[in-house]
């Protein structure tokens, strides 16, 4: 039901991150891109085998420490079906090795088509009476600004089949603000307006840690607002992105969590992915270097929220 | 420059009609979905083959008429990586046929991430030197919540590569107004708002027509917003869902249109799509069907707006 899964392996860990896996090519060592271009050119294939192999490496060295991963639909776009291939590959090996796994595609359209987009990401497609999971992820980041229709389909798949989603409320780039932070009439702003939409979508399915499946993205980067939504906000969970790379730092995170040290999942892309450029370790210790990082991370973040109850 | 090419296509066949390419199994006829799973089996390589074999045969009957198509990306991604690789197929062969390519995947993120949906669908993608087109399509829905710089990278493609955006304003479905019609403490609503963004971000690059290469969506099933926004936006081209199968009729889309007859495109998905069901024709004449349908609907927009000048 609902984040039980993801809140229960955040508690077991101890580690409330998420890796970000947003692969460009130029995050990935030589090495590996070298075998995949020998193989297959320098061609969207090859692009996508390596980018398969990057984050293999990722997850394997990664999965019995950090709960999650956050694939972002983008990077895998970027090279064609066959880097959508690598996203379905990447998302299929996580899930082998236990890991919970977001899609981060920020989906959005009226009702029918999310239907479609719910099936794509979260639960399965008819094929002449087979169903088959197309990508088959654990949650999905969505944007609501069309409203509850293109909520409504999502929430009978999360409900049905243990899935959830989470919905923009205040994003973390720096002009978020020119619509989230605006008033509207009842004195209250767009991304607090939308945080109590989520609140509300989530009503269907709260789980026994008191979170819905109904999840918001909140950034790192608007600490003040983190905490307010926190408060106003009892059963959203929030997944955390701009950590590290874009600025959010872990004091920035705390407000965050709960009392419990529950509520949220901070992640980090850019700052685990390429800790070996960092760190200037050897290219092929890339996954080593990625996990010193993630301990790191994990270690300053509990600093300040102390035991997740 | 901007929305040129479409601008001319549309004043060419003296038709401002888009074909929605939404291919849901449901909508295939038998014929061609027995020959696709024979060869693949009930699979997601079966269907993907299927909805190509589809979208191929209406294309050829509507090539010369329509001027441009739209594919929903849910559609496709519901059916895997191989779906997606199905729209990379259909958006090559539509502008093998000339016709212009809208992908419907309203995409948005923060700046960086938007720059590889920009790379992904409306430009190229560096593979350690060479230059990819991954989808290549001419035009892409986008969700303007993030604010500029979400949209930024696009605006770079779309000026240095003749592409265009359809920013999200005011949506066809029946909840669109729960935020978007929600007023702000200047007075004005959100709908309205974005569309003010979207003139100017799209101030940069006005073409020849008026037309800049930052449109607008704006659903057919809100007559009154239509026209508001037609006023209030003159540079900004719109992209009309919500005819047809959504209720949207002609009458409710000729406010879209300036006194040229210009500066809307609407289109028809499930209308043309599955025109040979509406008419119980027999399937082997679905493409016959989707061209009456499509010169049906021509005719009674331009009964409307009369020349397109």
């Amino acid at each position: 039901m609902s984040f039980e899964r993801l809140v229960e392996d955040i508690r077991k860990k101890q580690n409330p991150t998420v890796a970000g896996l947003d692969p460009k090519l130029d995050y990935i060592p030589d090495y590996i891109k070298d075998i995949a271009f020998d193989r297959y050119g320098r061609t969207l294939d090859g692009a996508a085998e390596a980018l398969f192999q990057f984050n293999k490496g990722l997850i394997d060295s990664l999965c019995d420490i950090v709960p999650a991963v956050k694939p972002q639909a983008a990077y895998y776009e970027m090279y064609g079906w066959q880097g959508v291939r690598t996203l379905e590959r990447t998302i299929a090996y996580a899930k082998e090795k236990g890991m919970f796994v977001i899609t981060d595609g920020k989906r959005n359209d009226i009702g029918a088509t999310m239907q479609a987009y719910a099936a794509a990401h979260l639960g399965v497609t008819d094929v002449a009476g087979e169903s088959v999971a197309a990508f088959g992820a654990d949650a999905l980041t969505v944007n609501g600004y069309l409203g509850t229709d293109g909520i409504k389909p999502l929430l009978e798949i999360c409900k049905a089949d243990d899935k959830g989603i989470f919905v923009l409320v205040k994003t973390s780039n720096p002009s978020s603000g020119e619509l989230q932070d605006r008033i509207l009439d009842d004195g209250k702003t767009v991304y607090r307006t939308m945080g109590n939409m989520c609140e509300q979508w989530g009503s269907i399915d709260v789980g026994e840690s008191g979170y819905s499946c109904v999840g918001a993205v909140v950034g790192a980067t608007y600490s003040a607002q983190l905490g307010e939504l926190r408060g106003a906000l009892p059963h959203t969970f929030f997944l955390v992105p701009g950590y590290g790379a874009q600025g959010g730092g872990a004091a920035d995170v705390a407000p965050a969590f709960d009392k419990m040290g529950r509520g949220a999942i901070i992640n980090s892309s850019r700052g685990i992915m390429c800790a070996w450029k960092k760190e200037g370790c050897a290219p092929e210790e890339y996954a080593d270097a990625a996990r010193r990082e993630a301990i790191r991370m994990r270690n300053e973040i509990m600093g300040f929220i102390g035991e997740i109850i």
